[in-house]
């Protein structure tokens, strides 16, 4: 029901379980053991109960430590301990991260020395979201100017992708993917919020137009009810393993950037087609057997060339809840706190460690745990906390409203 | 025990076993589903029932089938349905599969048109396998001329790896890989094996002697009883998930590649040093509580990087199988037999498909199917028919010597 009352309890309910969660069991883990205060910057490969399972530096996971300090002195509480956290990374990514084209490293070892640098500019994207962050927590123009040249560079890259070396002879496999189209809209979204320059925030909103123009035309399939990870030039299905793949983790994320999006612009369609998305990816995504959602899902129902396909990750979850409990706020339609309700259930049971803080990372298809580890080189501070950070702040919005 | 007697009914029994997989099973699954007759090469993206999930041609998979229909012809039955299914991946091959610096794509269209080449010489090395073996097959001499050039093409490139691009900045982690020294091990042994030109059979003599030399002085940590997958170029280990990963399919296959390399050279140190990777590789690798091999495993026992880890992969079993028949059939130790037969009874009651034929090559880590396909970008035709052909010429050297 569209014009239904929103259940003011179960979302006070609600705030006060994610607030329970970041600052009880989030927050003190990774002040506890991410920390560098002797090199700087964050460790992120760590163990079930904190300790360090080796010390080299992912980038993608300093710049999601930097934004996640930032994040919680900017919506949470003035603590100047989260504030000097962030500058503990922020130091560290300037110092050590950045190469002299601009572009970022993919990881370098403890002290900083670089290590590896890939083809792909999404580690990038992950910069723009911390040093932005930073910026506004620290009141830093330097740290915003090194997030907008960043951010200069990946529009420019995104739009001549051939100046980057691809895997694929392009005059015979012309692809494109969607995680390039989400990236850069979802930084977009974070840099303009930042609200420094304003006269450029139609700029960053013309470039959120070619997202969601791309989204629509190339890689949204209304009749197939799939937001596919691959498309060709022209977004036709290409019959392989890699063009069915459908990521749902991946699209109801793109489906909550696209709702926010459409929340910002007070435009409907926008928003209509953030939660058609999320219907169909959901639809696509849920293990009816066991709960819980797939990691890789193929077009047809064919096997998937992802060895791992049916494991339960937990960023698809905390990405699926955050997209629901904004489905639901927008809509105010009881069907998608059902869904959250669902969601919520099998990821409550089945991701957080009572024992040492933090939530697992790897599950197998049934809820098992197949890694116990809480922080590797892709899981770190991003997804968890920022649906309970930006939850927090949603259920407040519509609660005081 | 090591002089005792060999139980030549057991040896009998699975040689029975072997020849009724591969005939039964194996040869008609490839012969049915895989070759193109329109365009040449093979197809390898094959479903459960051999059904085709994508018409892309991995060159791994080109080269493998090449040498499986080969070694049929040479090993098992001189059959010209299977050396013109040989030669239909031959001309592919050569006409489409090669680039002009002389190394190899890595995936091209089911026409030939090249799609994918990687900065890693692996793809030539099964290159070499392939030509080599339908070189004998067709008594061939441009195919062996290819495959002769190919090899001195990867000898040189092992040596001077700076030449091809790293993942790594080398000043700051320069690392090796056993993948390199243990492919380049046993592609010396299959060319050196056709036996074309016997001027340069020491040449590939002394190729094996620095394999053997960098595994015995860089990766076989015989303290810790582990064969390491990467290493510092002086040896040492390199404390993170990578530099602590060990493959115990790869360890074992590399062992008996050694043992082999022993019986052919009659050397007991080396047959010594095999037997020692196995024993060592078994132990680190078997689950004790489902049974079968682990994917990956940590050197200290810490959590893998490797998101699959606990999967059962069907490589590593077969390669295991081989690896205790050949150590049972040199040492004739009733452990080897007793280890072989444990092996083999989680292998046989988990991976073969009596509907459609052929093997399932991914399960979960309690050996329920993860993927139901055949074939894959990795699963094709070297593994399970090498035990098979191999296991079959093993015992009837053994039975009749």
């Amino acid at each position: 029901m569209m014009d239904g009352c929103i259940d003011t309890h179960r979302l006070e309910q609600l705030r006060y379980i994610y607030s329970k969660t970041l600052l009880n069991d989030v927050v003190p883990f990774w002040m506890k053991f991410s920390i560098d205060r002797e090199n700087g910057g964050y460790f992120h490969y760590l163990d079930r109960d904190g300790s360090l399972l080796c010390s080299d530096k992912a980038v993608w996971l300093q710049n999601r430590s930097l934004w996640f300090f930032s994040k919680l002195y900017n919506e949470i509480e003035k603590n100047d301990e989260w504030l000097a956290a962030a500058k503990n990374g922020y130091e560290f990514i300037k110092n050590h991260c950045i190469d002299s084209d601009g572009r970022m490293f993919f990881l370098v070892d403890k002290q900083g020395r670089k290590l590896r640098k890939r083809r792909y500019w999404f580690t990038e994207t992950f910069g723009i979201l911390g040093l932005s962050e930073y910026a506004k927590a620290a009141n830093d123009r330097e740290a915003y100017e090194l997030a907008l040249q960043t951010y200069r560079l990946i529009v420019h890259l995104y739009h001549h992708p051939e100046e980057l070396p691809s895997k694929f002879y392009s005059e015979n496999r012309n692809i494109q993917s969607l995680t390039a189209t989400m990236l850069l809209m979802s930084t977009t979204q974070v840099i303009r919020a930042m609200d420094v320059d304003k006269s450029i925030s139609s700029d960053f909103s013309q470039v959120i137009d070619t997202c969601i123009g791309d989204i629509q035309r190339y890689f949204f399939k209304p009749n197939e009810r799939a937001l596919l990870e691959t498309v060709a030039q022209d977004g036709s299905v290409i019959n392989t393993p890699d063009g069915r793949t459908i990521n749902p983790g991946h699209s109801i994320e793109t489906a909550w950037f696209l709702m926010q999006e459409g929340l910002y612009r007070g435009n409907r369609d926008t928003i209509a087609l953030g939660l058609q998305i999320l219907d169909a990816s959901l639809e696509r995504g849920w293990d009816e057997t066991y709960g819980g959602l797939f990691s890789f899902v193929d077009l047809e129902g064919k096997p998937s060339e992802h060895v791992e396909w049916d494991m339960k990750y937990w960023w698809p979850h905390t990405e699926s809840l955050y997209a629901l409990l904004l489905a639901y706020v927008i809509t105010k339609d009881d069907k998608y706190l059902a869904s959250y309700d669902e969601v919520h259930a099998w990821t409550f049971s089945h991701f957080p460690d009572y024992e040492y803080g933090e939530w697992y990372g790897y599950l197998h298809r049934d809820g098992s745990i197949a890694l116990p580890v809480k922080g590797s080189a892709w899981k770190g501070t991003l997804h968890l906390p920022r649906l309970l950070i930006q939850g927090i702040a949603l259920i407040d919005d519509c609660i005081n409203q």
